[in-house]
């Protein structure tokens, strides 16, 4: 599979400075030259990119969790997690899913890739992954409290969409799923999209 | 007028240390106790406060732009900008709108009020102002084009959930605009929110 990484409506220019390097956050500095010609430093983050992954079991039922991290408040998610340094995507993807629940997928589809924020240059992958088959127990980190539990796709856009939605952590894929609740052909799409 | 600032889903704890200061992001890092009680040092930002305001004209008409900023794709957006140091929420919004627009409002409501993202401290404002007066000319700063221009209701929700969304600036009152599309009770709320 050929990923390609979204341009970011506001790049780092090349000659930015990181003037910090943080735990997941660098900070970039810049003179941009305004609209009077006059300078102004302008600032932007870069963190690595994420990868979010649905994936659907041969029953049709999409794998979900409900997520504890320490410090935040618990919250509905896929599986997913941080790209490693010198990692290609859809590795990523392969080792998140596994790791959080044990499973591989037979087939990875691209549904969307973003830059959630403008002011960072960071990119969220969101895959669904077909023909599950559980091949070991889940290995979480200590950061990690992880409880699965599956959901139709119905369910799933509920979960998203509904009264609860503040709960789901996915939010990239949000918009995708109110299109479907308003159009059929969308609607139809999607369920073509978490066939299993 | 009170508002409260809503609280966030992980917040920076009260022993964080700042470890950068920046342009517009601060960069805070503390050790965080995880599940098996090992400790990692944890990551959050933290950046001035925005406000965002949809002006409506005495016709009901809603005042929008199209902006330019240095460096960055056009967007269309409402009025607003970021709250400065020692500046309440209400006055912002009534200073960008001015800036902006060159219009006073006589009655501003709180539409949303959030954190678009777990890992920066950072709360979006967003208001409707009613009974708008032309009082001046706008003054823009030299990292600003702004070109307003105005837009029914409907106009609003089709440029902010249809095909050419991807360049609507405002992203936290989407969800907003779509569930009014799906439940008629939401989109009569709105209609009384826009109403001039």
């Amino acid at each position: 599979m050929n990923i390609e990484r979204p341009k970011s409506k506001q790049p780092i220019p090349e000659n930015a400075k990181k003037v910090f390097k943080g735990v997941i956050f660098d900070v970039y500095q810049w003179e941009q030259e305004m609209f009077d010609g006059t300078k102004k430093t302008f600032e932007k983050l870069k963190r690595p990119d994420t990868v979010v992954v649905f994936g659907v079991l041969p029953d049709g039922k999409i794998l979900l969790s409900e997520q504890q991290n320490p410090g935040k408040e618990p919250f509905i998610a896929a599986t997913g997690g941080t790209v490693e340094e010198g990692e290609d995507i859809l590795s990523a993807a392969k080792r998140e899913l596994l790791e959080e629940s044990g499973y591989e997928a037979q087939e990875y589809v691209l549904w969307d890739a973003q830059h959630p924020t403008s002011k960072i240059d960071w990119v969220v992958y969101t895959f669904v992954a077909k023909g599950l088959k559980k091949v070991s127990e889940t290995h979480l980190d200590s950061g990690e409290k992880i409880k699965l539990f599956t959901a139709t796709l119905d369910e799933l856009i509920e979960i998203a969409t509904g009264e609860k939605s503040e709960k789901f952590g996915e939010k990239e894929i949000v918009n995708k799923l109110f299109e479907a609740k308003l159009n059929p052909k969308k609607m139809a799409e999607l369920k073509e999209l978490f066939k299993p």
